[in-house]
């Protein structure tokens, strides 16, 4: 019975949620088909049966999982025989820091600089809620949090020095093969390459070439997304 | 060839350098004798063999290692056949990006939590120096630079959440036994508890009863250095 992965979408099918990303490389990685339901923000209706309201959700079987992190978990322990996302046991608890290093760490510093160019790829009967919803949390309009982003993009940079000092002599996190360590960071700038066309990266730096290595994984699957 | 360890002292030989408590811990994880080096802040000639001046240094052979982080892959190659550090190549790649983390986002925020009361365990003939160089650091007085730290240490709490959500269902990061991603937040914990009184993690906080268990490690090696 097939996997069914419900995943943000915006304007015109795009998908840019760095959650989303997470699962979705995830799931490539394990090698698992899965049917598609695509859900707006307006749509968490779609979400009910999941007894919340984001994404990703995945469905197999009987079994219902949300929350990226715990479906990393759960399509390790029920595919084992697959390519690990970890590694190891010791790998599975050092991935899991590093998902909380870089959604507490990293995402928080790159939002203000993308936020208002994300209201371009959101469907046009999100806008309302999403453009209300993220004032609210910034508490400023939006293109004014973005104004200033030429000033604050060193401190972004700067925060990924963590994974810069890895994948500046080895092709991933863990070494020769990309593991979810990789794809937590992925998702995370997969979601800025969609949505805006803002230099975050400069080319002479490792994170480019990794990231530039993630985009080719399994058949190309980062780049069959249009960039902004 | 019995290695040398050149390592951080203070007041009364007290042990208090994070990054030392990084490289004792993975001596002892790796179960390797060595002979000790003390070198006080204003001793850094003793080092001057190695090309540098910071503490922790090892000597094995004709090796000369400094910096923990390497260190810590020195000893890992070098002693295979000893309790891993990092369980798998893919957690070598991991533990690095934590001790990334670490250093950048929760150190900084730890450090002028507790930096005033340093001063009293720093050696005496250190304390010019220390003071001097610190106080350029943070751009003021170190008991100023401490005076608010009532305000501050929620941040520095919130800091050690991509640790919480790890060791709060699991004994140690990797998961039953400890690792080096382990050692990396104690070392920087312990030159909080070796040099500060300070209450710093609530005694519920899962961080807590995590630190207790490293502290017992190694038959109690880190808690054979007496509380501040």
């Amino acid at each position: 019975m097939a996997i069914t992965f419900y995943d943000l979408c915006g304007r015109d099918a795009k998908r840019f949620s760095p959650y989303g990303w997470r699962t979705r490389m995830a799931l490539a990685h394990k090698g698992l088909d899965y049917d598609l339901e695509l859900v707006k923000f307006t749509e968490k209706d779609k979400l009910a049966f999941s007894g919340q309201k984001l994404v990703p959700v995945i469905v197999d079987g009987d079994r219902t999982v949300n929350d990226s992190w715990a479906i990393a978990e759960y399509l390790e322990d029920s595919y084992p025989d697959r390519p690990s996302l970890f590694g190891s046991p010791e790998g599975r608890g050092m991935a899991k820091a590093i998902n909380g290093f870089v959604n507490t760490t990293i995402q928080p510093l790159l939002a203000p600089l993308i936020i208002a160019d994300i209201l371009e790829h959101v469907d046009p009967a999100d806008l309302g809620y999403f453009d209300e919803s993220r004032r609210q949390r910034f508490g400023r309009p939006l293109a004014e949090v973005q104004a200033d982003r030429d000033a604050k993009v060193d401190g972004f940079r700067k925060s990924l020095e963590p994974y810069r000092i890895v994948v500046k002599d080895r092709a991933f996190v863990g070494g020769d093969g990309p593991t979810y360590a990789d794809y937590v960071l992925f998702g995370t700038l997969q979601w800025a390459r969609c949505t805006s066309a803002y230099g975050l990266v400069t080319a002479d730096d490792p994170i480019h070439s990794w990231f530039e290595r993630l985009l080719d994984l399994h058949d190309g699957l980062g780049r069959s997304e249009p960039a902004a």
